[in-house]
């Protein structure tokens, strides 16, 4: 029995991702002066004399991440680029190169791999980004796409995650919960062609949220705009998982809490409108659904007139002096908690 | 019929890895003066203020680049590290930190990782690297690594691969095919085993190689007992692919040739008895094996009894001043070209 409830906990899916690398990374030292900050931002910080230079790495899965049964190879290489880079930006840095590295099965032809590298090619181009390197090999089944990004600054200011201070404004660049909507409209349409190969779907009235999902962009304009009006936010992270999963990260990186409103969420007109049409809660789609990277970060109240001018920043909620007490304000003046129910690719695919 | 061809042509099967590479990547341009180095090195190089910063990412997928059965995770995980460093070290400049993502099926349990990622640890360790980041992700099928290793220098000099000068040595570190012939041993009694699961082979014969293949260490160490003998390689690269595929790159990179002799190729006694065993030439171990991850580089000729006294360097040939021209005189007096048919993924593959 023991023996049993042992090989259960030693399964992937009995832990989250933070536990795993938290797990499996507990033994290590850092030996090198130039290692600012490791595992646990969103991107790694090194610096060397006076540059700051931010790297991070993901690694994306058909099956996993992405379905080319929806997904044009063109758009995945622009979107493997943007999942990537808003790493780098999340930490307040402008992304400068990358590396690609790519496993694909001989089910592949060339031309499809053209097809990706174009994809990847005008990310670089919208983004001034540098391809510097990176790996081809073969797979023995599928794609697999590896991208690694690095940004440096000599000016900018490194935003962490564990930043936020008491009474600090909680802010979203943007409107959440498209991308989780676009999929939705795109597993659906799956699910009828295979059915039906003869289906013609009408997809005109669900563009936005689609074009969220298959190519989101990076918000290197909004920390941009930001330095223009002198706004410093004291902690930043992209949302990627889902906002509460975000949310659940500034808030144990600061050991503080966050308290939003309902009704300061940012929805798209389109976003609602799908949502409406799957039943789905607007606030269950920006709460849990993935892949929006905007940016979610904190900064002063001092700051609040310069953000509420702008047009897509939004004031969500606010800092809370408090440990592990997240939460919402719904539209009915319910107190709900927020806990961390996003995307977690170990637990999502069980 | 044209069709056909063209469908033929479109095939991953029919393309080197040089040229898919060449071929998806013609269209980037780089836009960023940190930029020196991109596509076509072992490592990209990016320049920092007075730092110059090294960068290589490479991708390990199960089934193609190691097999589980015979293959410990432990050492798996010291290897992946191994096979990135090396790159970096062949630019010259000390490995300082990785990367490192995964993708793995739920095959796997939480403990597999942890030892995983000991091996990562123990080579991380042994070479001073930090562990600064990476992702970790559900796959559908078996394990995928993906390493990005990072090496930073202000004072030594980076050395590529197309650098050689017309009668410049051609000096190789430690000794090679060892594991290679490690791997035909490995292979040998994973099939004796799939026959006869209750045989328990007797390993000890073949320790040296077998050591060669599953636990292969970078040669950080020449590196350093260079810069201490003042000896500057005029181009460098490390032997992942097999001797001729990595004299190939160091030819087309120069546009010269190198004859070299066959008898010259230091070989270990282990290698030699075990090609005799499996009635493999030595020389085709040497030119067409890989994963030795030794250094070859070229040097002025003023070097040479520098190089002599030293145990574990072996000058090898010497750069001739033609182009596509490389050979190896036998120990027969022939002189047989030597083209490039060490490993290439897309094609050892199919």
């Amino acid at each position: 029995m023991d023996d049993k409830n042992n090989q259960e906990e030693n399964d992937l899916s009995k832990i989250s991702e933070v536990e795993l690398i938290k797990k499996i990374t507990k033994s290590f030292r850092n030996t090198n002066k130039s290692t600012i900050i490791d595992i646990g931002d969103d991107a790694a910080l090194l610096k060397f004399d006076k540059t700051n230079v931010t790297i991070s790495q993901d690694i994306l899965v058909e099956g996993v991440h992405f379905d080319l049964s929806y997904m044009p190879l063109k758009h995945l290489g622009y979107k493997s680029v943007i999942v990537n880079i808003s790493d780098i930006i999340s930490m307040n840095v402008k992304p400068s190169h990358i590396l690609v590295s790519i496993a694909v099965s001989n089910r592949f032809k060339i031309n499809a791999l053209e097809e990706l590298y174009e994809g990847i090619n005008l990310a670089c181009k919208n983004y001034n980004i540098d391809l510097i390197g990176g790996d081809t090999t073969s797979s023995n089944k599928g794609l697999m796409i590896s991208v690694t990004c690095i940004g440096n600054t000599t000016t900018r200011k490194i935003i962490e995650r564990g930043g936020a201070k008491v009474d600090d404004l909680l802010v979203v660049s943007g409107d959440l919960g498209a991308a989780y909507m676009g999929l939705q409209v795109l597993e659906r349409e799956k699910n009828v062609f295979e059915v039906n190969p003869n289906s013609q779907p009408d997809l005109s009235r669900y563009t936005y949220c689609i074009q969220r999902q298959l190519k989101p962009e990076a918000r290197l304009d909004v920390i941009n705009y930001l330095e223009e009006l002198k706004i410093i936010p004291t902690s930043m992270i992209d949302i990627s998982d889902g906002l509460s999963t975000e949310i659940n990260h500034l808030s144990s990186a600061s050991g503080l809490s966050f308290h939003i409103v309902e009704d300061q969420i940012p929805i798209s007109d389109n976003t609602k409108t799908i949502c409406e049409e799957f039943k789905i809660d607007t606030s269950i789609a920006s709460l849990n659904g993935g892949e929006d990277y905007e940016l979610l970060f904190t900064t002063s109240k001092k700051n609040l007139k310069k953000i509420q001018q702008s047009n897509y920043l939004s004031v969500i909620g606010t800092c809370i002096n408090k440990k592990n007490d997240n939460c919402m304000i719904t539209s009915l003046g319910q107190k709900i908690n927020i806990n961390s129910s996003g995307w977690d690719s170990f637990s999502v695919n069980n």
